[in-house]
């Protein structure tokens, strides 16, 4: 069993090694042209929960604890994440003005630079991946995986249902696929690119699948609650934007109670699955139970 | 020799066969969410000339007749250019409005459409490299050389740097970064990609690099000057816009005459340079004539 302590050191201990690969990675904030260098810097170092690396070392460490590539791994995951922030937050999408507590991109930069700086980190994001000291089948393959995950069939049509559904009276099958798209396939992302570098079992693979799905679903569940329940200052980003906007979120569509309950379920069962590891699966299981009780 | 008529059937067959590798490699327009894969196609399927598959497919050809992987090659490189074309003509970039004759991207779908168009086709750039049937060393200097000359090191920096230096008087240092950045190193990555796809021996990856550097500085000193010379309806897309802007041009910094002199030069030295592979180079002579004498 692992304490509160130990989960808060290994979450920490995981994301300076994956800031540290980030900071190596990409170029210095004085090289020129230097305002798109600091643009990219300001939201992968606003400091959020690194929540999507965490998990992909994690889950990698279910098989193995030489971490030499995984962290690599997981900072191309959160470079990817952070690009898909950038190009949600302009203007011409969601106009957020605040995230993960400090001004957006766009606010700071200019959505010129925003919009740059968001292309440009998903270029790098792909290009970390190809560099990787890796097998080239498996670079291939995470390659690949992310490519799919994040394009117009993945992340991209979750954004694009996310618009044309606004304003719309929302249905089960439409807030289903927002969500599976937009959300859960980046946690699955992380999951996949776990298992391709652990090269694990087909069986594995299917498992950790299974597990992510819930993981990630339960994760946006909690995120439209608390985007109603939050405060602005605690979730560090702007709160009650989801109705003002005419989003389509889980208490809109089930309301707060069902909601509620779908996620603790989904908790439930990825906390099931992920024991098949038993005594390697604590971690994820205080992860999982954070996705739950978290007030941000 | 080969004749006009036949540069033109060789131009417009390559074409043929990047378009159809596009067209399947692409979600139907059906698919949902549909307005994505309509707005990807439109600026993809809006009639350019094609002149980056085109150079490498013609510079593979130098080496081998066998088209099967470089048709794709040369399409991941069309979706590439198309991403950067869609974002660059955005309202908070250079906000054009028309683009291969026709409207742009944002002025028919939006511009939260275009931005995401402009996403999706860049990853589905980076995938179509990935599974390209080809040795995996190779795919992997492929995704490798498209990322760093097209990231915040190559494509966007001179996307930058151009912004930075709108209204500023024009230095011949930093043209000559701007547009090294922003088209050569485009050009310079089809005749890599052309050379990792043959696998050519170092002095013919290095000769190459020479001539299409000359070939790309050529072509975009060409385009600062039919901006000043074109007729919006022959060119396509709005003219004129560049002094209008205050971009940093070739013609605004050295003057008309002196331009063309350095764009026929180069020319000249990339006739030089493809000389080498004697009876094999006549229609890349004939596209290095084209560039100079091009009205659109």
């Amino acid at each position: 069993m692992k304490t509160k302590m130990q989960f808060k050191r290994d979450l920490k201990e995981k994301n300076e090694l994956v800031n540290i690969a980030i900071d190596r990675f990409l170029p210095r904030k004085d090289e020129y042209p230097k305002q798109i260098h600091k643009a990219m810097r300001h939201t992968v170092f606003a400091g959020g929960k690194r929540l999507r690396p965490y998990l992909t070392v994690t889950l990698y460490n279910l098989f193995s604890d030489d971490n030499s590539s995984i962290i690599e791994v997981a900072a191309a995951i959160e470079m990817l994440h952070t690009y898909t922030l950038i190009h949600d937050d302009l203007p011409e999408i969601d106009n957020d003005d605040m995230r993960r507590g400090k001004p957006t991109c766009h606010v700071v930069y200019g959505s010129d630079l925003a919009l740059l700086a968001g292309d440009a980190l998903l270029v790098n994001a792909f290009e970390m991946l190809s560099m990787i000291n890796i097998d080239d089948r498996i670079k291939l393959n995470l390659i690949r995986e992310m490519a799919v995950e994040c394009g117009d069939k993945g992340l991209i049509a979750g954004q694009m249902a996310d618009i044309l559904n606004e304003g719309k009276e929302g249905s089960p099958e439409m807030l289903d696929f927002i969500h599976l798209n937009k959300t859960v396939k980046l946690f699955r992302l992380c999951s996949r690119m776990a298992c391709y570098t652990a090269r694990v079992r087909e069986e594995d693979f299917e498992r950790l699948d299974e597990y992510s799905y819930r993981f990630g679903m339960a994760f946006q569940i909690m995120d439209d609650i608390l985007d109603v329940e939050g405060e602005a200052k605690s979730l560090g980003k702007t709160i009650g934007k989801d109705a003002e906007s005419n989003k389509m979120t889980y208490p809109a569509v089930y309301g707060m109670e069902k909601s509620k309950s779908v996620a603790n379920r989904l908790i439930e069962e990825a906390n099931e699955i992920i024991s098949h590891y038993e005594d390697k699966a604590h971690f994820l299981k205080m992860l999982n139970d954070y996705v739950i009780t978290r007030e941000i």
